[in-house]
């Protein structure tokens, strides 16, 4: 199966698991779901993906790995509505379409993004997820650490924090490994608490995610430079417009473009444990280069 | 002890608790951790309060339950803070001090909330908050479940939708169980859950919070009409001026009063199957009539 197969494949899986996992609009409370729903749709489920591909590295039955699939992604849509509203990044357009406080109003769209947040803990507590609760508890804690405050939510405070200093390269790596990082590590991690595995490949599924992560922002950095908003389907330009510190205002884009290849291949390095059931994975770690949104 | 008594006890305990639970401000993402602190300050501390007591029913360990108090805190403070952004209520006064968005800025503040309900599930996740992962898990379904969209999320969805329309008694009393109601359900049932009781004492706790929920939120839309905002710590008046559907525009101040009054003897009822460790619960009951904020 080739990479671009395998995420169309979990597009469709995640696509019909959010259908039946999400509730029906109906009742008093119809906008909220319906903004929630609109918020969970498309995108390139990059984290389901890598959540579905490390349970296959430990046989995990993929109706319950697509529960945790699943709910990483309602921590990562509630993420992105958050920070397109007004008083945080202000962004209209995510995914080719408006943003769900556009679409919707600011008020839903708060709402939508505490509801999902509270939406993935209900999903990976449920006994569907594990039979083990051991397990669940372990997932649950695991999500909400890099979700929380030392972890997704803390890396977009500091990343706003530094429109108003001048950060070095230290601030700007620690920075988006809580940003983003975080929740991509939980992604690469959960097949492994999912299939209760042994510390040596776990530890060598967080490096590779380290790598990953820190791979896909460069880039994310560098498509906001030299990206088409068309194809991307959001703005670009905006950390140029707004003073931020990527890397390539520091590194500057020759050096960032080198410094995602080294990330790739190191990332890869750590895969070497693993037979062919980890080629999706090495092959997503060569995508993150080439990706054009 | 008289209720004012373990009242006070509870906010101390709660408070040296959220001391220790809450991460120290550090670290760039300082501001983030004060504002989740500042949110954590004050208030009556009532759901603390009621999960304490209902832990105190089945013999759980104060050590254990406390924590159980501090994360329906957590949620019940995120709930505040994006309750009061602008594009919600838009208050700037709450437990007699500027909101959070006032005192920091509407970005923190989104995050803030954010962070605390993602603190809430991690608190419950540990296994410091209950030795068997099985009743861990029953935790977070519950709390998840009464927080998301079919509860605490879903009822401000529909009470920002009733401005917007005519609501019968019937709809009224719908969003307030969820707006108000399925957390302090939760509260009530949550000494129940940690100490694996039987069915029947669990009923009676969700019946008995269903009543005092209700009766709460009465009084509550009582003293938008009749408090004092100085006693209240917070503004006055906003519903009327907001022409919101509250249990007074639809049943009057007289019928009001009376069904206040009903709730709380019926919530008692419910109590009868304890014994007297559950009098300091009886006596919440009737201090929601009374109270002045």
């Amino acid at each position: 199966m080739t990479l671009e197969e395998a995420l169309n494949d979990t597009a469709q899986l995640v696509a019909r698991t959010v259908d039946q996992l999400l509730p029906r609009p109906e009742d008093a409370e119809a906008k909220l779901l319906e903004a929630m729903r609109y918020a969970m749709t498309g995108g390139k489920r990059l984290r389901p993906f890598l959540a579905l591909q490390s349970g296959r590295l430990f046989g995990v039955d993929e109706a319950n790995m697509v529960r945790v699939a699943v709910a990483v992604e309602c921590i990562h849509a509630y993420s992105l509505i958050h920070d397109d509203l007004p008083a945080m990044d202000n962004d209209t357009l995510r995914r080719g379409q408006p943003t769900t406080h556009v679409r919707f109003d600011e008020a839903t769209a708060i709402l939508a993004g505490d509801a999902l947040q509270a939406m993935a803990f209900e999903i990976l507590a449920n006994p569907l997820t594990h039979s083990d609760p051991y397990v669940r508890c372990n997932l649950i804690l695991a999500l909400s650490k890099a979700a929380g405050c030392h972890g997704m939510v803390g890396g977009q405070m500091i990343d706003l924090e530094c429109e108003n200093m001048n950060p070095n390269i230290g601030m700007v790596t620690r920075l988006h490994q809580m940003k983003t990082g975080a929740l991509i590590a939980f992604s690469c991690e959960s097949g492994a608490i999912m299939g209760r595995a042994s510390k040596e490949p776990t530890h060598a599924l967080r490096a590779f995610a380290h790598d990953l992560g820190l791979a896909f922002q460069v880039v994310d950095d560098l498509l906001d430079v030299e990206g088409d908003p068309e194809i991307m389907g959001k703005s670009a330009g905006k950390d140029t417009e707004s003073g931020k510190a990527t890397f390539i205002s520091i590194l500057g884009l020759d050096r960032s473009r080198e410094q995602a290849e080294y990330l790739s291949s190191q990332a890869r390095t750590h895969l070497d444990l693993f037979d062919e059931k980890a080629d999706l994975l090495r092959d997503v770690s060569k995508f993150v280069l080439t990706r054009h949104k």
